[in-house]
């Protein structure tokens, strides 16, 4: 049968936020399988903080980058069953014809992986606490910042994919925990039903005097998805030997200059560490990840939320929406 | 006997670089010795960038901050015999009276200790390679940056009193080595007497470009002794899982906002640590680095350099030509 896929295009380089129009819908022809591939039907996309971050990498009428989850609909690759789901960096397209191996762009990311049946497990938790942006918070979180018991950790995007897991699970460390976003929604989500210690709205309080108060010990490990005069404002606060976990800049994203301005000396002065990580550093370990916060949602110590968008036609509002911070929790699309 | 000591008093706040008058000498009579007490006359006086960057912490009124080598002229402390050598956190006085434990300021220097003795080494070198500047050296550069055999270094500072030991210890890692400083003449002593393979002035050449072509595999290491401008720039070229090692931001003391513009977002991209450290971290290691640094510079792996100005008077004038960089190697005065 000839299959047609929908696909959006990235068709004009961002500048600032994304506009309507600088991705555009297009069809394509899918080629009949050969012999190893399988045709796969998108049943969720991710959007997520990184795709914006890689744009400038992105050649200008290429498919935009993404994962996804795929059911999987004709396969010439026993490895790949029909009616199978798939986890794969397809980019945003409805339809994908794929021969099972590791997707050229971008560079480092995982190959698409079949996912186990769990029973009540929600399927598009693969997108989210069972996949990347879980094994983001746990390996980054982790191996980075080391958190002991009775320290305080310190998340900024703290209601976002990653930032909501990593303050669970220093909880679970025994840590005090300090959620920094942008909504009383996100912060009341955050305090009474994940467990937060304490939650700061970075567009209404002053970080610098609430950190004060909240933290007047001092912050001993900063997990950042946001960058900017949130991370300059939180060293300031640190203590000796704290540990910065640097995920994300989603703040500089949008803009043409990204740089931020750090108190550099102070890093020096409480020998603090800050570090860059991309999730695929530890994809060797990715299984030990999704076990663990897997028996963590299991057991009920993890909780777990998405913002979801219906549609396969709504992923670029999805995704703007996601940049402006209105989702709570992971920001999925159901096709 | 009755001692009449001369210090230097921090008088007025430094604005900017330090002025005339912001630090004045007084006379203080020493008291006669307790027991458990020693009498020590200085010979030595150690200036360094730190000594800059702590002046907000420094009480106005108190004995400028520094370390000293000093000869032991009367002792009730049997630990302490007169006529031995003493490296002591003792401030900028040309007589001190000590009863050999810890100073209080600044926290967690190291208590004074007794200079063995080595022959043909110079006393100074006690003060620079075989003291704090040496240790800072070996133990900042090695245990943050864990450089490779193969691996290219950057070190700014490069010429002073810490930054020539690391470029050294790279070398001897067997690193490709590129120092940045602030005139020929600096270069020249690198390249030619120290064996660094590149040598680039940042006030002549445009430090992007130039690292763009003896850098052509970019940047692992970088070990930074100034902050600014500089290390944003070095950023740029780093490679993924590149380490930095945060020394000092000499570019910054001087200034009101000690805060940098950095490509943080870098950072998350390339996977880069940034580690800051103060050398009191390794502090009871501290005879492992003085003798792997003795050993070097016994063996003619290790070269030094010290600028020496003459006087107790003129530790003022020794210490803002130092901050103008006008040293090359360690700062010292010979009282």
């Amino acid at each position: 049968m000839m299959v047609k896929a929908k696909v959006f295009i990235y068709n004009k380089e961002f500048d600032g936020l994304p506009k309507e129009g600088d991705l555009i819908i297009k069809e394509e022809d899918l080629p009949p399988l050969k012999d190893g591939e399988y045709l796969a039907e998108a049943v969720y996309l991710s959007v997520d903080p990184y795709m914006r971050a890689y744009a400038p990498s992105i050649p200008l009428g290429s498919v935009y980058i993404g994962s996804q989850i795929a059911k999987i609909l004709e396969s010439k690759n026993s490895d790949y069953p029909v009616g199978r789901y798939v986890v794969g960096y397809f980019g945003w397209r409805s339809h994908t014809v794929h021969d099972g191996r590791t997707p050229e762009a971008p560079a480092n990311f995982p190959a698409p992986f079949l996912i186990p049946d769990l029973g009540d497990v929600p399927l598009s938790y693969f997108l989210s606490i069972l996949g990347m942006p879980g094994n983001t918070a746990y390996f980054g979180f982790l191996e980075i910042c080391q958190p002991k018991k009775g320290e305080t950790v310190v998340v900024s995007g703290a209601a976002g994919a990653v930032g909501n897991i990593v303050g669970q699970i220093a909880k679970i460390k025994g840590c005090k925990v300090i959620g920094i976003a942008g909504s009383e929604e996100k912060g009341k989500w955050l305090v009474d039903e994940l467990g937060f210690d304490h939650f700061i709205n970075y567009k209404t309080d002053d970080l610098d005097e609430t950190l004060s108060q909240v933290a007047p010990k001092g912050v001993d490990c900063y997990f950042d998805n946001v960058g900017g005069e949130t991370t300059a404002t939180v060293i300031q606060h640190m203590n000796e030997y704290g540990r910065i976990s640097l995920c994300g800049s989603v703040s500089s994203y949008n803009k043409k200059d990204r740089s931020v301005r750090i108190p550099l000396f102070l890093l020096v002065a409480k020998q603090i560490k800050a570090e860059g990580f991309l999730f695929y550093r530890w994809v060797d370990r990715s299984l030990e990840g999704v076990q663990q916060n897997l028996k963590w949602l299991q057991e009920g110590k993890l909780k777990y939320r998405e913002t979801v968008t219906e549609g396969f036609g709504n992923t670029f509002k999805a995704f703007v929406e996601m940049l402006e911070g209105k989702n709570v929790g992971k920001a999925v699309v159901k096709v």
